[in-house]
């Protein structure tokens, strides 16, 4: 049975399209909250979260939280770092802006190393950065969901334990999740935070976030309590642990319904190598890329080593305005997200990719996304160049 | 077409059972947060909420975000109270402490009026409390959860006006709003908080709030800023005022389901007058709490003028144990909730009737849970005395 009557195509880098059995998981009749059927599910939605970061420290821990995915930046903000400890926040666009003003807000002394737009801080620099100061954590923007500039984990965190071996390496992860390769332990990450509506493929309403054993202990021997109640890592520790002892536990009410889904979508991703749902989605992305640069328009993540596979920001032809390419798109029944990085808004429109619209691909979707922007394109009198 | 298959009728103090339809626009298929569908859902959603306060003032704000009830409290706490103000929290159990908590965690001067198990505190000491200090804000907690004790506020308030004008009056009212009378205006209230789970009738996963123009102006005069990013009123308050204008507007993505799920809930709610709601469950409520005493059980809320309408905390005989009659009442397929108040835990159990459970006698929940709970006594050899 599809939950899902006849509606536009959702092609906007998150909330992304979801699977019929995620969006009838939505409607679970209610259950208790501490009653063994749901604690159960919630148990095994912690652990698949182990499997999908490719984790099996058991120091490591799953929360998963009720909220936005910002609450993300809450909880590494208020627990990991104290007030006037240092924090490194490399500047990619508009999320590592707003990751850089959630840690201000709990007092964190934070030093921005901005890239220009459409590109990312490289090693030396940030080298260069780790060795002038101290920091308390380092974080940096997977794919900064305002450019599509996907950043480079592996080297980075090498690097860190490196230079600076007692910097924490957080990551947002909350347009790579699922999408772009995550491998914690091996990569020595200290935290990822995410959400739901992305390439996890369930409805916004989670913030989902992966802590080390190291992180937790950071939290443990904090010299100040966390400025925060809801948003205490302390508090949630004991109720993720019981959960996924399968004991009944209380802090704040969680969301049946999202749990179920959840886990629906969790079973799903993990019902196959995870290497082979980072492949397809790489390969599609690949293709869209291709397709747009065959349009003749230029991406916004300008070199294609730092280009996410879950999103593409595309730089529209300077004679079409964003009001006439997304009313066109939206008549074909598709809906591309327009811009958001301040300094290039007006100029740019983005296309998200993830999820089933990539895993299905007989729904169709890129294909018609990709025909509907030539044609919009068209229609408007651009021609390539 | 029901959404829901054969399960236990929940009659806990919330999450409550959904109406279908509610549990159906929780499967909506994926939308734009910013798209203009959507943004009018969301903004027909805090109109209603106006409605389902009763309140006509323009300067007070509803708040609509995702997260657990418990977020209310980091609202008050992060926003309305600055380190070092006072706060007067009237104690009646469990979640009035929890509101203490939460408001010290932001660096408030507590002072916690707490009256006895089963009852609240009274106008004459609350009325010296209020002399004998001057406090930024009041809590009170219009059912406590733990105990089924329910406040009053109407002449709370005005005591409140007349002795201590300036003190903000701020309501818990996760489990009394759409069960309970709130004239948010008339009661020149400052600020109600409370959650999607309970008598609203919509999946946990929203914390759903009500602010007088005075309390935005509290903010908005504060001398030091908020320590909360995603918990920031001011950073909220212009995207609920673009939502509620239909104007798409971006701080952190909300769930477009359980906006549905609220919208589709509320139109419910208002679709009959809220006198007539308040009064069904004011009948159900005096029903129950006769059949209970008939059963010879007394209830936590021990004088009938504090008994909450939404739920009822019911001491178990002495020879009869939680671990006898909770898994006895759910063999029958009922579900009821244990203790949560810690100084009676063990000794009492507690009866959810909110919702539909109530507002649809077709469906039986009430007289099924009574007859349940008198023959699973008998099942352990309780008699009446």
């Amino acid at each position: 049975m599809s939950t899902q009557s006849e509606h536009p195509t959702l092609l906007i880098p998150g909330p992304i399209e979801f699977d019929d059995a995620v969006l009838q998981s939505m409607s679970h009749y209610s259950e208790s909250h501490v009653g063994p059927a749901f604690v159960s599910v919630f148990g095994d939605v912690l652990s698949d979260l182990r499997k999908l970061f490719q984790s099996t420290d058991d120091s490591a821990q799953p929360f998963v939280i009720s909220g936005s995915g910002t609450l993300g930046w809450d909880l590494v903000g208020a627990n990991l770092i104290e007030s006037g400890e240092a924090a490194l926040v490399l500047g990619t666009g508009y999320f590592s802006d707003g990751f850089a003003d959630a840690l201000r807000v709990y007092g964190a002394d934070v030093t921005e190393l901005k890239a220009p737009v459409g590109s990312r801080p490289q090693l030396p620099e940030i080298e260069a950065a780790l060795k002038a100061k101290k920091y308390k954590l380092l974080t940096v923007t997977h794919v900064d969901t305002s450019t599509g500039v996907l950043s480079e984990l592996r080297n980075l965190s090498e690097l860190v334990h490196s230079v600076s071996p007692e910097t924490l390496v957080i990551v947002d992860g909350v347009c790579s999740v699922a999408c772009e390769e995550i491998a914690f332990d091996d990569w020595k990450l200290d935290g990822v935070v995410t959400a739901s509506q992305k390439a996890i493929g369930v409805p916004a309403g989670l913030s989902i976030s992966f802590f080390s054993g190291r992180a937790i202990k950071a939290i443990e021997s904090r010299k100040t309590p966390p400025a925060t109640y809801y948003a205490s890592m302390m508090r949630w520790l004991p109720i993720m642990r019981n959960y996924e002892a399968k004991k009944p536990s209380y802090f704040a009410t969680p969301s049946p319904q999202l749990i179920h889904a959840l886990h629906t979508s969790l079973t799903q991703i993990l019902s196959v190598p995870l290497s082979e749902r980072f492949a397809k989605h790489r390969e599609a992305s690949d293709k869209i890329k291709a397709a747009i640069t065959k349009m003749g328009l230029n991406q916004v993540a300008s070199n294609p080593d730092d280009q996410a596979h879950g999103m593409t920001a595309i730089y529209l032809p300077e004679t079409i305005q964003i009001a006439q390419i997304l009313p066109s798109l939206s008549k074909k029944n598709i809906v591309f997200a327009g811009g958001i990085h301040k300094e290039i808004a007006t100029k740019y429109i983005r296309f998200g990719h993830m999820g089933v619209s990539i895993l299905e691909p007989e729904r169709g979707h890129i294909e018609r996304a990709l025909q509907s922007l030539e044609e919009g394109l068209a229609e408007f009198g651009y021609q390539k160049a």
